[in-house]
């Protein structure tokens, strides 16, 4: 047995202290009026970085919440990771829901429930707690070790991207490690792959200076939500294809390995169908229902609406119809030339008689993949095998994760995802917990990661 | 000159204080604190037809706000007219912008201004004065009158097909005349030959049993927005026409008579769009925009909303959509057929995974039109054309005119529009007026039409 296991094996009781100590913080990053316990976290997470043994500890100032940076650099020609979690947490609302108070961790029926313990703030202290026991038994770690704690990630991280260009060289990395992820089911470990991109905008279309009678003028002008109605169904064909010239330009088609790997997670159709209340599935034609959720571009639409919305009717024709379109993006898809392409499609398609507008929100985010083979996922994969008995499940999320891009492009660096809590542990919900034993075997798997990741290589 | 023509004269300031004393009484049948007023204004109406000399003078109650019934029936073997006209009147919100107070009667620079007075107290007032001058000085009528009084038409008179079919035998006639309609401009006469039916629905898309995350499930569930932006795509083409089966199959076509007398409307587009503020006007290939909006059939949105309408952006993937539909109609539309085509059609253009609900508010409208060449238009036509040295334009709406239709259903008798009032009046708007030289030539006008219907026949 490794040195750092006796360690850890026999630090279990203070750094379970830390970890309730950190969750009593309520680091709501959401709410101004929380802003100084967000940054007691930081205060928090930085203590405990210099406590384990790690250098230049300091806490960055964004223009919003702080990030924390850590290293340890005295591995000369051995690679450095970069380690990356964020100490904020969601807001508690309901309260009510609670069934003990969010901010007092507790444990019952082997877990601990407290907002944030899942969501991830026993995943900053893990990766914290295996240098840690590396340090003080061995002195020395076999990589080097940088750190990049955020207290933004439930804000969606607006001050990140921003900061870590200004600050490249600091975190300059061979690797990212993200605690912010978690494993497929009770006995079934996971490996993140890839995350899709995003790109939106709002559309508003304007006819006539005010509403009309639809009875006197319909017929004889155009009524702006069928002009929006056209030139949305334009976009979209029967087939559930995206029909934007160009939209499946740049779409890296689904390898006969991607698509064998997908199949090979379990997914029960009729459950999900029966989950979600629907009598059927329904999308692109030639890919299952997971293919078309994580590695299938979309464009839908989140929101439309014009004219009369009251009780009973009204004959009118208006002169105003609205949209907010996002698109899903999978590599190498560019978020800004979708959009692009899906705006001047629309423009094409709209009858005369009414003008549009485009309000392109933020600039979108770019989708991401991590090749199933690259050599951190190798190294992942065989010690959650050691680790569960069981091969692990490649996953993909359909939703946007903007950090994995983001180390990507600025940092060149790929984001490896290793993390233990799992999807029905009600972050972002009342009585957010994680179970006990995946809060203890986090230590020992960063260590074993860190170990095999020096031997073996991280790129 | 004629006796009747020398009473007129002689009679123009009571008259003209009889309109004042009616424009008195707020008749807003809109508003349940002003139903006493209505029922005033029915007395006085009544009072003043038996002032006229007219016989059963009686205030029929309907349920709602009453029906004043009037006759004079002594010719035995002429045709029986049958006037209508409705004594309510419109909210008069914003009171502020009144210049002077909407129930009090003004008369500035030729107008006379007060809420009511050109839709249509005048209206009311005149087809009784005339009937008076022709009793007073001759003593008989050349042909059978009865009078329909509404008190509700400014609130769709909700009560008065029912009231209308249980009364059918009092109310049997060979001609309706209504003095609900107007001139085409300053010195064009018109005489209004259709107007559209209508129908209407609304639906209510459902998909899963709450909103789902668009990053998560989007591509991998139907988005309610989507399937009823493509079935609604599916009700109009590029084209404009409506692409519901079935849709046009009862439409009378166009004939070439009935386009040269749209044809010879004055219609100035230029203007027509300057006012609209749009830069083209759009609609069914093939027709003109006045044919559009007068003679032919549409499938209009009302009003359409679901998912995310604040500001910014929300990923969600929506569980509902919702949209109001109403089609106008000409003849030989059914709106209870038409309304059951587009549904069924919707029905078959909605994607799997969702579920619609259609919910038919009423029963709709029926289209009507009478021939520009039916013996009365042709009396009404030459008398017009006496009193103005100027040919009557033949017009339609392509708004709904319920009472027409239903006195052609129920009474089996067309209506013949005859009125002075125009556009431009202001009725539903503050600062209402009518021309007072408009005022005057109504009681003569209306002497003339009971001549000459009487020694030309009106069917």
């Amino acid at each position: 047995m490794a040195a750092w296991n006796s360690y850890l094996d026999a630090h279990k009781a203070p750094f379970l202290d830390d970890l309730k100590a950190l969750l009593r913080i309520p680091s709501i990053s959401a709410i101004p009026e929380h802003a100084e316990d967000v940054a007691a976290a930081a205060e928090f997470t930085a203590a405990r970085a210099r406590a384990a043994g790690l250098e230049n500890v300091v806490i960055m100032p964004t223009g919003g919440h702080p990030v924390v940076y850590a290293d340890w650099l005295h591995a000369p020609g051995k690679p450095t990771v970069l380690i990356y979690g964020h100490f904020d947490v969601q807001p508690v609302d309901p309260l009510a829901l609670w069934e003990t108070p969010p901010f007092e961790p507790t444990i019952r029926d082997g877990r601990m429930y407290a907002r944030g313990v899942s969501d991830m703030k026993a995943g900053v202290l893990t990766g914290i707690a295996a240098v840690e026991a590396m340090l003080k038994t061995s002195g020395a770690l076999p990589l080097n070790v940088k750190y990049f704690l955020e207290g933004q990630e439930e804000i969606g991280s607006p001050q990140i991207p921003a900061f870590l260009a200004a600050n490249k060289a600091r975190f300059a990395c061979d690797l990212v490690i993200s605690a912010d992820s978690g494993q497929f089911d009770e006995t079934t470990p996971a490996l993140l792959l890839g995350a899709r991109g995003s790109c939106g905008f709002q559309i508003d279309v304007v006819g006539a200076n005010s509403d009309l009678h639809s009875g006197l003028y319909g017929g004889a002008v155009t009524n702006p939500l069928h002009a929006l109605v056209q030139a949305l169904a334009s976009c979209r064909g029967a087939d559930g294809r995206v029909l934007v010239p160009g939209f499946y330009d740049e779409v890296l088609p689904l390898s006969a390995e991607d698509r064998a790997m997908i199949a090979h997670v379990p997914f029960d159709e009729a459950e999900y169908r029966a989950e979600l209340g629907v009598d059927a599935l329904w999308g692109e034609v030639g890919y299952t229902p997971i293919e078309r959720a994580w590695a299938r571009p979309t464009l839908e639409i989140n929101g439309m609406w014009g004219g009369f919305q009251g009780a009973g009717g009204k004959t009118v024709l208006p002169n105003e119809a609205h949209a907010k379109i996002t698109c899903r993006l999978v590599p190498d898809q560019d978020p800004t030339v979708i959009v692009d392409r899906v705006i001047a499609h629309i423009g094409r398609n709209l009858p005369p008689g009414v003008r549009a507008t485009f309000d392109r929100r933020g600039g979108g985010a770019f989708p991401y993949l991590i090749p199933a083979d690259h050599p951190a996922n190798q190294v992942a994969a065989e010690i959650l095998r050691e680790i569960y008995g069981k091969e692990p499940v490649h996953v993909r999320t359909g939703g946007t994760v903007p950090v994995m891009t983001m180390f990507k492009t600025i940092l060149g660096a790929d984001t490896l995802s290793f993390a233990f809590g799992l999807n029905d542990e009600r972050y972002h919900a009342p009585n957010e917990f994680m179970r006990m034993a995946n809060i203890e075997r986090g230590p020992a798997a960063y260590c074993m990661l860190i170990e095999r990741l020096a031997a073996k290589g991280v790129r």
